[in-house]
């Protein structure tokens, strides 16, 4: 597959440019134009150790440009305990924690530094609250690319130490995300700088989450029913999609599997467009309120990109559903409990979500389901309402042997 | 290889028993006993995407026992630009950065807690500050088996979130890490429970580590020349040294890299005995002076373990070098600004070593060297002493526009 440029995915305007944002005409979600799409059986034969091992279907042209930390071919774990405390049959997690700034994000991170060095961008600029900021830091300075990160006015201190010592160079700004999201926008347009904010204002991040739908392929043998992911815009789950359709299309895989959106009930515009039978996804205008910060996007002003996730969400037969808080912290308490998976709460929503799914009829307890673990909990160190952390000091070995023995008789 | 108990290697006396700890001649180093020391050169023709490729050379006899959660396959990336900083021109990165809990003891916990489970423990105990206590209760939630930690009076909060969410009981012990230490052994002896502390305490744990030798091997399809190797008590480090041994005994690789062990200024009871060309390492006394705690370890009440390190350190005619902070955190700001990759300080501390050991004269700048990147700098969000993390909030497109033209300039 040769990347030529790119087609709206609203009006089908083509383009031959190549650092591109959003269609010109209609500001529709891009997605890329590829010369030849066969793809054969033999990309499930590489043995490479990371995702870069189906670099046939990514839009580098050439080896030298690409930008690698090692991200992607992350473990694929079957958690029978978990399936059983939930009730799905086969329930497989996709570690996506075990990436080198701990998210997916840093797939879509690597194709979209790569592409930039390839077309010689002289500088990125991405808006992030976190992981994507993470995974723009370490590419940017793995390429040596100069980086520059609008982060909203709220964001912990924390978050911005990585960055930081990597070199990227941070501007606080005032409100929310979504105006980090447009000035970004703007000022990526003025300055010619790439925009590499990782929602659909970059057609090529999808393309490195993409692989996800062939090492599910690769790894499983056979397509899952359900893949269930986390959704705040939805690049993700629309690049699974798209994956998957890929493979189906060139008889790789025997199907197509359905995907299950997972938003927060405090901010759920997609799964509330899907409730009610809505085709278009409108904004959210009610405040925000979840922790699952990470998958909290109200797409005010951009609200199509809803409406193009939602078409690929009924395009696998798939569904969308919102979960509380407090079945996140439930969800994510239980994943670290019986599988040892600490996930952020981002992450820990599509088990959450997948409960609910069950609970809603949506899913058969048979189906062979894998859930994407998206990002670690180590860079939040959430103790989803766990009893505090203890700090009482213990001089000797009698508590603890008095503890030890009675754990023993029980 | 099939393990048969264990060998001693200090006295040599040989054991049956499964979960022992030490030698209860001499409290000596215990070395797993192999019946079969035969590898074939198909181990590296396995596909594995984690480090149970190598099943083959670890001492579980029955694949149900393995509890994994994807660990190892960790990336090896060339850092030519890294390289060209230090003066070394083959600068490779080997990054257990990337590893389901974010560091190499992943590998060690891995196998010790499948081991519990292939003999039947009734629960683990293990003394930790940190990184282990994190593997430590991943692994213990993922196989089912009770877990206790015992921690050091001063940890900080945020590093207890994690085992507190998987489950793992925690004490805090008044005292420093030895006092946690000493108590997880008497504890582990009076009820039963299987000690997996990642220093000697546990002659499982290096199995695991040991993948490392193998994996580089694989992956570069040719001896390093250095392997460079934070060192707090040595497991690492001796466990990569046994591992190139195996290899090399077996014909499968051409030579024993030399191991280049790095320890922080501030307590340095290996580096020091081998600076002052000592066989026997004697502990450290004076007040433990470092933030590269990881690998702060003064060996009071087991300095025969730096012994023992020290004695593979020769065996590959390798050497220790100490490090400053200043040094550390200088090398883990060029890490993060060139290559992308966020080290903890102890792991950093591998990059500021081999450029200490290039100034000593120990390595010749053309040798091919692979730096062992240890641990995640996420979980530590330390800043290497960069200018402080912004807070300034910009109001609008103006002053970032500004800095952009005028970088863009330069």
């Amino acid at each position: 597959m040769k990347i030529e440029g790119y087609t709206c995915s609203q009006c089908g305007q083509e383009y031959k440019e190549s650092l591109l944002q959003r269609c010109q005409n209609c500001q529709g979600v891009l997605e890329p134009l590829y010369s030849e799409k066969k793809i054969s059986r033999a990309i499930f034969s590489s043995q490479g150790e990371n995702m870069w091992a189906f670099r046939d279907v990514l839009p580098i042209r050439l080896d030298d440009h690409i930008v690698t930390l090692g991200e992607g071919i992350t473990p694929l774990i079957l958690s029978s305990r978990l399936g059983e405390k939930i009730g799905i049959e086969r329930l497989w997690l996709k570690l996506e924690t075990v990436n080198p700034t701990g998210t997916f994000k840093d797939r879509g991170l690597s194709v979209a530094m790569s592409y930039a060095v390839e077309h010689g961008a002289k500088g990125v600029i991405g808006a992030s609250s976190g992981n994507a900021l993470h995974a723009q830091a370490a590419y940017a300075a793995s390429a040596g690319v100069p980086s520059v990160a609008l982060v909203p006015e709220n964001v912990p201190q924390t978050r911005l130490c990585q960055p930081i010592v990597t070199g990227t160079k941070i501007f606080r700004i005032r409100g929310n995300y979504s105006k980090s999201h447009e000035l970004a926008s703007i000022l990526s347009r003025k300055v010619g700088w790439y925009n590499t904010s990782t929602t659909y204002e970059n057609p090529i991040v999808p393309e490195g989450y993409k692989t996800v739908s062939y090492e599910i392929s690769q790894q499983l043998k056979t397509s899952p029913d359900w893949v269930v992911i986390p959704v705040g815009a939805g690049p993700l789950l629309a690049a699974c999609a798209r994956g998957f359709t890929e493979l189906y299309e060139n008889g790789l895989v025997s199907k197509i599997p359905a995907m299950l959106g997972i938003q927060p009930n405090g901010c759920a515009p997609i799964a509330r467009a899907f409730a009610q039978q809505k085709s278009d996804v409108t904004a959210w205008e009610e405040p925000i309120e979840t922790n699952a910060r990470g998958i909290a996007d109200p797409l005010r002003g951009y609200s199509q990109d809803g409406t193009y996730t939602l078409k690929w969400v009924h395009y696998t037969a798939g569904a969308m559903v919102a979960v509380s808080d407090k079945a996140i912290a439930q969800a994510g308490k239980l994943l670290a409990e019986v599988s040892g998976v600490y996930a952020e709460p981002s992450a820990a929503a599509s088990v959450a979500g997948v409960t609910e799914a069950l609970r809603l009829g949506l899913i058969d307890p048979s189906s062979l389901v894998v859930c994407l673990i998206t990002g670690s909990g180590f860079k939040e160190n959430t103790t989803f309402g766990s009893p505090s952390v203890p700090t009482e000091i213990f001089e000797s070995e009698k508590n603890v042997l008095d503890w030890l023995v009675n754990q023993s008789r029980t």
